[in-house]
């Protein structure tokens, strides 16, 4: 892949390390940024750096922040006795759109899993653990994905809140809305007659 | 979309703004950058800007280029009778991964359409004109889209070769190696007619 100039050439072998840009993406990205005033490119290429210079972890719940504690564990408009441990900042968003949940997140930044070489230690867990001791919290709803890391990883939380005397629970598991039976998986359905309740 | 820290959603609005990147992407960008070695998102941040710092259009073929002239136009191993003109780099590119075309290209940085106000001054046409003056080269071919666009550049460019008394070809259309003629439109089907060749 040697039909451009140099700079260019390197621009695109950087962007398609990227994830899910591909040769041809990459190639269309570098000619759209050739093609850019220097001003776009010169405020794409600080924010990426301005990213990295300025984030840090929250001291609370651990998501990515500019201030040393979060604007959401700031807010005085959460109820901080309930807790929502996710994986990551994306799921923590999706749970925020979703306007429902009103109480302060907790991100573990990853999942237990042994194949990839992922530790409870190198999660957030000892600084959820931290957080409960200090007697506000009443609930922890272990909100992390159902697949086989997610569950394992959710099983080991509850079974260290548990001593702490904390109410920890699980989002329920079924049927997606709007989704067709016929089509669903039998851990799905049998998961979802399990949890069936009264109308 | 404020469910992030500040630096974060700036930046998934500067990727957001990227060809091809929705919201999704943009996020997914955003925290594999995040994630990255501050290192690896230095050398993308400089490959970005150094693109638009060394780039420059080639003076001979207006391709772009580090270099006052390209490594393709200064090389001696290329035809210098025979010069393709395209509208991209990409297109040049394409046509160089055939390893069939051994001559020089043009690049024409885009093709004459009224509908988005780019007229014939706005290509690398009086650049090509200047080139063929020199007597070398002995025949021109016009490579553009067989798009209302490509075809009505191929012609403008062709009118004004002629009195020059170069030759100038244009590729040829028909039916796709692998593609199903059932599946063809009919305006293909009678190129192809019409362009038929003996065996």
């Amino acid at each position: 892949m040697n039909y451009y100039t140099d700079s260019v050439n390197k621009l695109i072998e950087k962007l398609s390390k990227l994830p899910g840009i591909g040769g041809k993406s990459a190639q269309r990205l570098a000619f759209y940024i050739i093609n850019s005033p220097v001003e776009n490119v010169m405020a794409l290429s600080e924010a990426m750096l301005d990213v990295k210079k300025k984030i840090k972890y929250c001291s609370v719940c651990s998501n990515f922040s500019d201030t040393d504690v979060c604007n959401l564990c700031s807010s005085s408009n959460r109820d901080k006795k309930i807790i929502m441990v996710v994986e990551s900042p994306q799921d923590m968003a999706a749970y925020e759109r979703t306007n429902e949940f009103k109480g302060l997140y907790h991100i573990l930044h990853g999942l237990i899993s042994p194949m990839n070489n992922v530790g409870p230690n190198d999660l957030k867990i000892k600084q959820l653990l931290d957080r409960i001791q200090n007697g506000q919290t009443q609930e922890v709803i272990l909100a992390t994905n159902s697949t086989v890391e997610g569950e394992a990883t959710a099983m080991y939380i509850s079974k260290l809140i548990k001593p702490l005397g904390v109410k920890t629970t699980r989002i329920a598991y079924g049927i997606p809305i709007g989704a067709d039976l016929q089509y669903a998986d039998e851990v799905t359905l049998s998961k979802a007659l399990e949890g069936r309740r009264e109308f």
